[in-house]
């Protein structure tokens, strides 16, 4: 038999897995913090939600897991968090709306493999459902801004809107805008050269490329672009971003060349980029899309913005920073002392002290070998003569120190640590 | 288009979800004290793998949803989360034991649906692997009480030994044992008149029949069964078991009719059942199975025990207490103040609380409204006048006072409700 995991899957060993836990806990506590709750959907949906026409579109239902259930059910495992939030909202009309849910789950898609794209990954989403007004967005992008500060990120924010790239087509006249738009957007990966060879490719004449270079390659700051913008078009979209960046600084900058693929998006749309691109990959983005809920409930336009952080990504740059192989604080090696080294070992679980201890009888160097390879920070020894001076023998296994304490000042040494 | 999810599927809105997060957050407190480290496996496995000889079986491989990625390779969604552990320790010799590793994922069944049994749920599993002593089996038991406790649930532990079952066959000459082993496993359900048909009906003799319902019948403490059934059958099985139960009160029960199904355990099985029956399914259970994770290795023989709690049971208990609707701690109104109050809105999340504000500039009835259905404990109301003084109105939405407090006497009293 091959011993093999399905192609584009990973493990996450514990070394791997913990520093997971520990973006996952930090992106829920600022989720928490911007009052959303938690939300649970389904993996498995009904192909037919996952391929309504106003759900993800063709190019992701290329790439979406079919299968079938013994009943001869058509179902797919679902490539995204937003269609599943619009078939809940849709089946769910009590919901009082603004509804702020946030989903941490996997998401699939059978697309090919490289280092930073796999086939079944988690997404990390937080939607507004139910309002209109540009504080949402603004409330997006400070959380966006509190996440990268709690977890140490030097990332920019970069935003855009959608009503402002129809106007730049419209203004220049493009007949197909949304296969303009998708050149565009490639902006920042191909450079300008590249785009005006796309939007010749689209057949745009020369007059019309020209008028859209003007204005996707505007520099300066914010304030800048949307003075030397607005000259030309002074529509809804400059308004509206005008708006928003009036919140933030320049951590926050205004690009308005992304569109961000999806042509669900309706209004401010944005995309969380490292500043060093060696990822080469952003780690979240998102945006405003006040049609497509309505659009699977029948009920009228819900509109709707949100934003997905990617937890692959996140880790993969923050793996490159130290992290911790064990949770475990500490490990007993009992000196044919197991059932009193046992109930040593309860007293420091009930006092809330990750602990460990030896489950195969091996000898002292053994033990130290496996605490040490571990990266286990203490290791208790537990011997007859010790218990009889109610006391144990510590090891900080980083110094090599070893101290001879009372169970309480154990507990206390190792709490401190911690 | 019809709004339906797969079916034997279940979303989980923030009143629920909110819940099982907790029952998680508990889980994995407890299983780290105890020393165990998280893993993450796919949930995409080859065919081959869920359906190795040495792997879960027939029965539930009738169960297992088949699926192929775009390369015609044949995957199926995992149905348990121990056999992705086994070919995880089969890929990878690099580890060292006994390795503690705990795992809170989905798995999927396509088999009939019933209110407990739904076709995608979480097993909350936590395995030692690589350690033959009964010291691990007894930490495992250990730990179960404390999830129990922890989540403050009556339950009985069941304790039997797969060795002691297959010497009662022996005992009674019985030539099919595993077929007549999984008979007996039913006597919790169909009584003891009940368990006499079953293997009236696999064609053991009357003779046989007496010999084993003696056994597993008997009656009276721990202590008493034991000694009973030493008499009759003094091995390996009673030794173990005896070994095992000196570590517990009668919290433990030993169960000589406990068998736990599936046929690769070697060693102890246990069940965890709740001392009030209305549930009518554990909440969990598990034991010793020493050979299938070698057999998946094919590097001799690796020892391993194991537990496995389900969530959707221990939420099902638990939600008969009160639970909360949402983590938002408090709604904030602002009254002509939007970004003012915006500002203050980030001043109560930087201090950690979780804070929600009207985004689509409701009256203040609506708000309250909304704030009442949702259940937040506080409101705050902002306006110019308060502003000016430096003072903001909260209001107590249980009792339905309101007062006037500065912004750090606001964080203080919502800090301390928390």
């Amino acid at each position: 038999m091959r011993l093999e995991r399905a192609k584009g899957t990973e493990d996450y060993p514990p070394e791997k897995k913990i520093l997971r836990d520990e973006v996952v806990r930090t992106l829920m506590r600022v989720f928490e913090k911007y009052g959303f709750d938690p939300l649970e959907t389904p993996i498995l949906e009904r192909y037919e939600t996952l391929s309504a026409k106003y759900a993800g579109g063709a190019e992701i239902l290329k790439e979406t897991f079919k299968l079938k259930d013994q009943g001869n059910r058509n179902l797919g495992l679902r490539y995204d968090l937003t269609v599943p939030l619009a078939r809940f909202i849709a089946m769910n009309p009590q919901i009082s709306f603004p509804f702020k849910r946030y989903q941490i789950e996997k998401v699939f898609r059978d697309g090919p493999v490289t280092k930073a794209r796999i086939r079944e990954f988690w997404q990390c989403d937080v939607d507004i459902v139910g309002s209109k007004s540009i504080l949402a967005d603004v409330e997006l992008i400070q959380l966006a801004l509190d996440v990268l500060k709690a977890l140490q990120l030097k990332c920019a924010i970069k935003v855009n809107n959608r009503k402002l790239l129809n106007e730049i087509m419209e203004y220049a006249d493009v007949k197909d805008p949304d296969s303009a738009i998708l050149g565009i957007d490639k902006l920042y990966k191909i450079g300008e050269g590249g785009v005006e060879k796309e939007l010749q490719e689209k057949k745009l004449s020369k007059e019309q490329i020209k008028k859209i270079m003007e204005i996707i390659s505007v520099r300066g700051s914010n304030k800048e672009k949307l003075d030397k913008i607005q000259k030309k078009i002074d529509k809804e979209g400059i308004k509206e971003l005008r708006e928003i960046l009036k919140y933030f600084n320049e951590d926050v900058e205004f690009d308005p060349a992304l569109a961000r693929g999806l042509s669900y998006y309706t209004g401010m749309v944005f995309e969380i980029v490292l500043k060093n691109k060696s990822l080469g990959c952003s780690l979240g983005g998102g945006g405003r899309y006040d049609n497509m809920i309505g659009s699977f409930a029948g009920r009228g336009e819900i509109p709707a913005t949100g934003i997905s952080f990617g937890l692959e990504p996140l880790t993969l740059v923050l793996s490159q920073r130290k992290t911790k192989k064990t949770n475990v604080q500490v490990f007993i090696v009992p000196i044919k002392t197991t059932s009193k080294s046992l109930a040593i070992a309860k007293k420091l679980r009930d006092a809330g002290i990750k602990t460990d201890i030896d489950l195969i009888d091996r000898s002292i160097s053994k033990n130290l070998n496996y605490a040490n390879k571990k990266e286990i920070p203490y290791v208790l020894f537990i011997g007859e003569k010790e218990l009889k001076l109610k006391k144990i023998k510590i090891r900080d296994m980083k110094s090599g120190n070893e101290k001879l304490l009372s169970l309480s000042e154990v507990i206390k040494k190792i709490k401190k640590k911690d």
